[in-house]
């Protein structure tokens, strides 16, 4: 059992997937013309909105974001520092950047969930829909709330699907004899690049 | 006290309205266009929306969904099976037919609620709006995921008003002798009854 | 300790937030052409959405709509008996009139909230938070349900940052040896002055 890395493993996905979730509100919310009030809310919603989603349908509390105040404090900051840059920052920072950056943030968020709805003790098929819930639903409700169809619904580019996959790859090497770090760090790496993939091919899904 | 045929008779309520409400999910973002994934995840709030918003305000945990591993999976399945012959199960599938089938699933489900709300010592006046919030919350949620106003709220037409007499009729029938099995059933009809009565003969209700 | 005096001030606080926040939904509602059904039911959202918000976040049950049944009721008739006379009333109440009482609510209503996270053990930034959100959540519920962006997040008009700075305020305070009454009122007396002010002079937030 070595429980003290594991968190920290956690804290590190976490972080990550909070920061360019956020990235992702703020753009979004920016392009709706809202104010600072609400471009920070809808930063906000899209980086904690998946996880609190999860904690609330797991009834876990505290609140991951309660618990690690650390990270509400740091995005608040880092808004209010980043705003004024905010059209800078965009010229810096290629599509490419972002799109990896979200793939990297998707794979971690959602086998993070998985972990801990297995450790919940969640039966199989309902940790890994917590999985693909809790990586897609930070950008449902940005999207909710900037009154769209949200993207990850409408778009046809695989993603969810490929953190779907991940998940049951993760939960198939429960039956193995791997470290809990190798599963988590390599179901995330196989979500990442399998929406990488996807992206780099321009693959899409068809409606039904 | 038959604990054991109560339960089944809720097991039966609830998968006749998950199925109902799935394949009202499932239509509506068919219409929108969205992708398989967003198909199958607006077909999945539509049908256990209603249940899992009741779970969460009563904090019932776990949610019936978790607790039923095997209704995620039958919905899975049944997406996935019937997703190509979506267009020829509609032209066989009248308009009437799901009305019918849609009425059925509010009177069952809501009333399931107001036993669930009582049984958690619930106030009768919150137990029956938690039976209408149940009966409507998944249609709701899907038209606010797609992006339109709630259907229900708008259309004038007497769906959450048949749901809110027949609660009240259910908790009346608790201050009688009759047995729980028949105040479950007789409400239920209750409420699909006034339902379709007021669709046979299309009443309106009237904003205020 | 003065335990009695408290609750009814919090229960003065939360009667009044929720009669001007149904009045706030009612009118909405009805600008969007909902049925009796709808406007109740945007009415009841608005007036306790923010509330149950805060009541999921901090995981506190009885809801405070549930714990007292008499509120819904309330609202209940008020809605049955004032829907005819809407139009009415919008002649008799002034605009001014509203954004007052509305004012008066979103302190009373904030503060109380920063209260409570604060009893229920939350930090200090997250307390400042679930008092900004619990003052505007309702706003924000009615306007994602009447499908609109929500107003709060694009008018530029200050309205959450108020209710931030009252919030801090009275967490200040808490550092002092003033009464939790004078606390409470003065903090609740800022965020509405501070709203009233930057509505007199049409103060405007940019956006980023």
């Amino acid at each position: 059992m070595k429980i003290v890395p594991q968190v920290s493993l956690i804290t590190i996905i976490e972080v990550v997937a909070i920061l360019v979730g956020a990235f992702s509100g703020f753009i979004e919310a920016r392009r709706k013309r809202m104010d600072i009030v609400g471009v920070f809310i809808v930063a906000f919603i899209t980086a904690f909105g998946g996880g609190t989603m999860r904690d609330v349908l797991l009834d876990k509390r505290p609140l991951f974001w309660v618990q690690h105040q650390e990270y509400t404090i740091l995005l608040f900051v880092v808004a209010i520092i980043a705003a004024p840059f905010i059209k800078q920052i965009r010229h810096i920072v290629s599509e490419r950047l972002i799109v990896i950056a979200d793939a990297v943030g998707l794979g971690l968020f959602a086998v993070a969930s998985v972990s801990q709805a297995l450790a919940a003790g969640m039966p199989l098929f309902v940790a890994a829909m917590m999985g693909v819930i809790t990586g897609i639903f930070g950008g449902v409700l940005r999207d909710i709330v900037c009154n769209e169809v949200p993207m990850v619904f409408r778009d046809g580019k695989p993603y969810a699907i490929c953190a779907f996959f991940g998940c049951w790859f993760y939960i198939g090497l429960q039956y193995t004899s791997v470290s809990d770090d190798f599963a988590l760090w390599s179901s995330a790496a196989l979500i990442t690049a399998l929406r990488l993939i996807s992206w780099k091919f321009d693959l899409k899904l068809r409606g039904p």
